[in-house]
């Protein structure tokens, strides 16, 4: 599966990219800008093993610290192409969306777990890691106000689970799943579709304990 | 015990509604204050079960991410009750508090840990939930500044502890801890009991640092 | 090896105090201050324990708690001279630095990782902590933006390795590791060596979607 592995790798390049540019506007040095990035890159599927209660996966192959350390060498030395290439890292990282969130699905459900625990573990493996990231560069996570993001990851869980059901093969399942998860972003953000806020009228008064 | 699976989903429900109410005063969408709204409900529980190494409870019952949708959906649409209902919710997450210090107690001891361990599980259990939520809303934690909160659930960990000691049967023991909990929390914040805040001189040029 | 043991509890002082005094900046009652203490001085190792997949090490042991609450009591008690014995406790602080890395180092190795596992882990469970810190009092964590004290981490671990390639035995491999990460970073502080920052360019627009 030689093409898989190379959409990981561009996944992992765009996620760890998305990290060291935060990490930049908000002055870290180059330590905290890679770990920045590693946090976007691994901090999803590091949650998913850790609650799968498994080694996590980059323990045991050093290619993830060594793309994002490409990837801040990359930033560093091509830092005015980085903010040009806006769109195409739109892209990629979309790519690293679908991915993240159908490896995530099938690696659970290898576990044993039912598909509604697997689906939930394809999210956190494509999301986590941008929620760290914003946990790190103290803002609140943008997933959480923006996009339609999450939700298409769990759609993403649901064809998944569909496609096994009527019986197509592990190639066919993961290809459709994928497409469902990438086209349909693509297609949010063109057209700016979102999920409504919730009433602000809800939130008055809740923050009076924090003074 | 009927009883207390009731209880555990009052408490459940009233820790998303915490949850989902900062939210919304973050101005954050429905994917978002779900997030926001699951992180107090199972957040606690989640660590505990890392901190234990065993699979964390919610992945083998999908009824903690229902819950929390039904709590969503019901701050969507009674969005002025909620804010309304302030004192029952006061209840409702007390009832979660501290049925959620004796779970976490009891499961830890379970495993075989002292109680010393246990206690700190039990704490840990009802209120790293809280302090996770205050994270992803960009606060500082409410709970490190405010109430008895932490340390009565310290108080009923002991106690449990008592009541075995004494040789009572599991449903006393699980009954008098939650009372101890339930009742001081009650009194706690009737009568404006907190802990001292530390001196502030320790604080002088802590944060110089930090710029 | 009683000399370790006394450099741990050292350390792990040196390490709750620096929490402490950030919650008392910060207005923490001395419940936050405790907690904030803690995740310093166990923070790191719990998720080093946590990615072993290994019960966390201060669940068998009361001794770190009781550190951090003895720091506790001490900062309450002596405030001003907290305050006053700053360059002690930066001894201090670096002791903790040092020998928490070398204990992750050789921890993970023997468990059977690869040495770029155990230095990234040595890295870990030396500074996690900090982090973990300046997440709950809301502030970008430090590290990220000052001192080579993460770089040092990394060549102690090389180190640590490098000796045991020679054949050295373990106790000299100990001390030669520390003494490289305690002496590198008085002399980096000493003479304000500090990573380079990431180029600004790179951050330029990244912020935009925050608003």
């Amino acid at each position: 599966m030689n093409l898989m592995w190379v959409m990981e790798f561009i996944g992992t390049f765009a996620f760890a990219i998305s990290g060291l540019r935060l990490a930049a506007a908000k002055n870290f040095d180059w330590y905290g800008a890679y770990v920045v990035g590693l946090a976007v890159a691994i901090g999803g599927g590091t949650i998913r093993d850790v609650l799968l209660n498994t080694t996590p996966f980059w323990m045991t192959n050093p290619i993830y610290l060594i793309i994002t350390g490409v990837a801040l060498i990359y930033t560093v030395v091509f830092a005015k192409y980085v903010v040009r290439m806006k769109s195409a890292f739109f892209i990629f990282d979309t790519v690293g969306l679908a991915l993240y969130a159908v490896v995530g699905v099938e690696k659970t459900l290898s576990f044993g777990f039912p598909l509604w625990v697997a689906t939930g573990m394809g999210l956190l493996t494509a999301t986590a890691g941008g929620v760290l990231r914003d946990i790190l560069i103290n803002e609140i996570p943008l997933i959480f106000r923006k996009e339609l993001y999450a939700t298409l990851c769990i759609l993403g869980g649901l064809v998944f689970g569909l496609c096994q059901k009527l019986g197509l093969d592990i190639l066919w399942t993961e290809v459709i799943s994928f497409l469902v998860i990438f086209i349909s972003r693509i297609l949010s953000v063109r057209y700016h579709i979102a999920l409504p806020k919730i009433k602000s009228k809800v939130g008055e008064s809740a923050m009076d304990d924090f003074e």
